[in-house]
């Protein structure tokens, strides 16, 4: 940030009276320019026939990260909700016809200023297909994961707990909500 | 937003290429200014003695909504996760010494571009003092708190959830976690 989107005139970082930290402040109008951490939502979306469980992933058409594998998600866009930003995600990426269930995982990936959230979703039937952002989407049972080709370290810490929460839930448990603080590289911002 | 931030020249409201829906676009340097949803950050700060539970709640010395009670919350900032956003806003309104326990609840309030999120926290003593944004700081029972003098609709609803979680739990149940919209008015921005 070098200008003020206000009034134009230059912005310098200071500590503003009251406050604790720099802020982008303008030299002209006074306005604060305060940055704040951006969430990124999206779904997993689950199959389950015969006692097998997919879950669908996309191959990314953009960058950061072409060419690898994801789950849909993205950045959350004013007036919507966490759950709802997640389903359009779904539908852009993946074309997917999803029903939404809970809240699965909250990461924290402060090095990049971002909150990852991934909801868990029901595909209502197979009829998918590739959005503008994917190469390919397809669906994956645990073992043909391609764990060395995902996108991003929330992606794999997320299915690592959906397939370790299913596991449990086999045995009798009910779903989990997990919180958990992601360090691994990015890589690039998402 | 009426100028780009990079180069100080006049932004419009266009929907960029590939994309479906306005952004601040700058007409020089074509830099997309990108609007995001933020995260308020707080803490359910609670004390247990003699089968009584009372939470810590500070009154605001601060617009909006000066002279209402709030818990312990504000916007997260960069550099930090929820969990480290949740302990530093009790700090600074309340100066609690808390022991933070698991994310309690998340609650969008879409109209106003927010989500709000609470962890439940244990006060490891009563040496609290109201820091620069609060007038005072106090412990409340249930039949105590000032349910007419809320600042916000997320704080009113994290406290009802609060204490039917309590009754639940006393009856053998574990915390729960809940993601809820909250649609009631505002009144302004935290
Ligand atoms: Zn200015
Ligand atoms: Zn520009």
């Amino acid at each position: 940030m070098k200008f003020c989107s206000e009034c134009a005139h230059p912005v310098s970082l200071t500590v503003p009276a009251g406050d604790n930290r720099p802020r982008y402040v303008c030299t002209h109008c006074a306005t604060i320019h305060y940055q704040n951490p951006k969430m990124v939502l999206g779904s997993i979306p689950v199959w389950e026939r015969d006692g097998q469980t997919q879950v669908l992933l996309c191959r990314r058409a953009i960058e950061p990260r072409y060419g690898y594998w994801t789950l849909p998600a993205g950045f959350m866009e004013n007036n919507e909700t966490t759950a709802q930003a997640a389903l359009r995600e779904t539908e852009e990426e993946a074309g997917a016809n999803v029903e939404l269930g809970p809240l699965f995982t909250l990461l924290n990936v402060a090095r990049v200023h971002q909150v990852h959230m991934f909801y868990l979703a029901t595909l209502r039937d197979l009829d998918f297909a590739p959005g503008e952002e994917s190469l390919e989407v397809k669906m994956f049972a645990e073992t043909d994961i391609p764990w060395d080709d995902l996108a991003f370290p929330t992606v794999r810490t997320t299915l690592e707990l959906f397939f370790a929460d299913r596991a449990r839930m086999r045995a009798g448990g009910s779903h989990g909500f997990y919180t958990q603080d992601v360090d691994r590289p990015m890589r690039s911002d998402v």
